[in-house]
């Protein structure tokens, strides 16, 4: 077991390599958190895990610390009872996938002799609903980037130049209503140039869930890009959203300025086969041509650049997530894209052409980013439970070239 | 003298009715200020008034202790000297203009009686810089709103809903660029429809100053409606500004929401004959009305309502005020229109048919509103000495009936 420092907070190394001729498994997971705005809403201090109903109440419950455990129980309990596992296993814990884990392609590429191994599972994955099992095949990747506006040294008095001089706040507002179409498309050139179409057979296997997910989460509207489901836009497709903007005064009663600065930040969900600081550039690109001349605009580049990834269907890693699955609950599982992005998934790809599976056991409904986050403690016992025969089935897998 | 309790902070009357056949002036002041968002950036305490270079430093200092005090010193200097004054005097000094005297205008229609005069003047004005005398005759009028944008009930997971939902952020972005059309003009409908166009003469006599202004506050753009200079879109024409807005994330890193809420701070500035009202009206309509249908648009009504104001320029206080200054300085003084809201220019000719006139030896370069405000002790002086001859000059003046 070993510390791996990094420019950031550090990861966490560790394997067991005496299966003899079998394959090697590489677990990912992360320890750190979501952070919790405020606590005081919680109806329970979120930093001290409060078990009641069956269920554990923690800020990390459902992302992901019990799944992590549950993931490393299980080979305790394999080493206790055999003294030995039945597949290699290397172990990599980060901390910082929760910011979209700036430093971890750089450490994953430092350590590429030791972390060799023939596929990668992490339980850092959903279910819909519990015993509705799924099988993480793909995640959309990511970009980010802040665009500053300026139109002035300081805020101006709208009495004195109201009417007259450019305001960053509506600036900002122009630019922002720039980025899109009427018809719901993202408008900046090229956004969608490289983008993979999915094949028919791909959108009739990925039919899912999203609907339900839109009424838990209490959505008023929706938008997108015509001719795609709502599923299909959140997984299969790329999107812009601003996640944040802010500029003048904004506290109680008026404030007559015309203000000179205004921020928003925007990030990018991308599908194969874009590449993320290419839409990152095109973005800023047509900020910065949008902006009238006589308004100083800089966009500052974000710190995470996570390709989209897939898994191949038939890979031998999903046939023995799958088979395990299929033993422990009535159902076939679902081979499910998420929408959201998962940097090991595509930093293993890329550095060591590893596949990397999300079998998990948190649901939808456990509050993960929210408050009250919390995990079902009947999940914590099916995945320790599934990750022991995982392993099981992982030693008999095929291993094949990447 | 009297204290006035109001619903917000309270003013202060007084008066001095013993020049029997001579008219009656009512001097206006202020004696709120603006806050010091942060002290730290001063030279020197922002609450302590230091004195160097022939100036006083503090908040407040131009805007508008040092006037107020000079235009009261002016009659006590009368009463010493002659036992007497010239004119008779009432005094009304408030502690919420910065705030845009949000009761002044209940407080004037319950004292009609004793505030009954056949002309007002207030120090509460400025000339473009020392010795340079400046008349004002007019204001622009007010109000206000806040656009508030609602498009689920939290924040959503943009891996999640990304490219699916309706995002707070952007569609403010879109409300407020959808204000605007492409040439510069505010395009809510209606938004001109009340504007008195003034005359030819009007716009030659008022020919003014703001490019210079514009140059003291670095404007990096201008902007608004075509076929006017920036000096008069500044004071004859109204305008639509966005005072600020927030939504979702703005903090360090990469957060990624999907932001639920998000919200604006606009406010106009009004000319003849726009009713402050009418137009809030017209501005909260559109917004609404431009808003998708499946997203939560509520308009909040600002606190001040404040028309456009007009002063006679052959009326006898004009003439008055600018004999005193033909003496004292060597030009001929400017007649001009602020593009500001002083509330008690519209609520006095409203209320009471009583013009009133600004009577000011602040400079625009002192930094009113702003950091390191200060006043020259030479312009305390002088218009310590400019109110006392003006004083006299009325107590001579042709009365009229409103």
């Amino acid at each position: 077991i070993q510390v791996m420092e990094t420019p950031g907070h550090p990861s966490v190394y560790a394997d067991w390599l005496h299966a003899d001729g079998a394959p090697a498994v590489l677990l990912y997971g992360h320890f750190d958190v979501q952070p919790v705005p405020d606590p005081a809403v919680w109806s329970s201090d979120p930093f001290q895990p409060d078990f009641r109903d069956g269920r554990v109440y923690a800020r990390g419950s459902s992302d992901m610390k019990c799944q992590l455990l549950a993931s490393l129980l299980a080979i305790e309990d394999l080493l206790a009872e055999d003294g030995r596992l039945p597949v290699n296993v290397r172990v990599l814990f980060e901390g910082e996938e929760e910011t979209l884990s700036p430093n971890l392609r750089g450490l994953v590429s430092g350590m590429r002799d030791r972390l060799q191994a023939d596929f990668a599972v992490t339980a850092d994955g959903q279910q819909p609903v519990a015993g509705r099992p799924r099988i993480g095949v793909g995640s959309r990747g990511f970009c980010d980037l802040e665009v500053h506006v300026q139109t002035a040294d300081g805020d101006l008095h709208s009495g004195t130049y109201g009417g007259t001089v450019r305001n960053a706040a509506r600036t900002l507002g122009e630019l922002i209503a720039g980025l899109y179409s009427a018809d719901g498309r993202v408008a900046v050139d090229g956004f969608y140039d490289d983008v993979d179409v999915p094949s028919h057979e791909e959108r009739v296997l990925l039919a899912g869930e999203l609907e339900a997910a839109a009424a838990q989460g209490a959505v008023l509207g929706s938008t997108g890009e015509p001719g795609w489901s709502a599923w299909e836009r959140a997984t299969l497709r790329p999107s812009l959203e601003v996640n944040g903007l802010i500029g003048g005064y904004t506290g109680p009663g008026p404030m007559t300025v015309v203000p000179a600065r205004a921020l928003a930040k925007l990030s990018c969900r991308l599908v194969p086969d874009q590449d993320p600081d290419a839409v990152r550039r095109l973005v800023g690109d047509h900020l910065v041509r949008h902006a009238p001349p006589d308004v100083r605009v800089t966009v500052v580049r974000g710190g995470a650049s996570v390709p989209a990834y897939r898994c191949r269907r038939d890979h031998p890693v999903v046939t023995a997530a799958a088979s395990v699955l299929r033993e422990m609950s009535s159902g076939e599982p679902e081979l499910a894209i998420s929408g959201g992005s998962l940097p090991v998934q595509a930093y293993l790809k890329a550095e060591l052409g590893v596949s990397t599976i999300t079998f998990g056991f948190s649901t939808d409904d456990e509050g993960a980013h929210g408050i009250d986050e919390f995990h079902r403690l009947e999940s914590f016992t099916d995945a320790r439970a599934a990750y022991r025969r995982l392993y099981a089935e992982l030693g008999r897998a095929p291993v094949e070239e990447a």
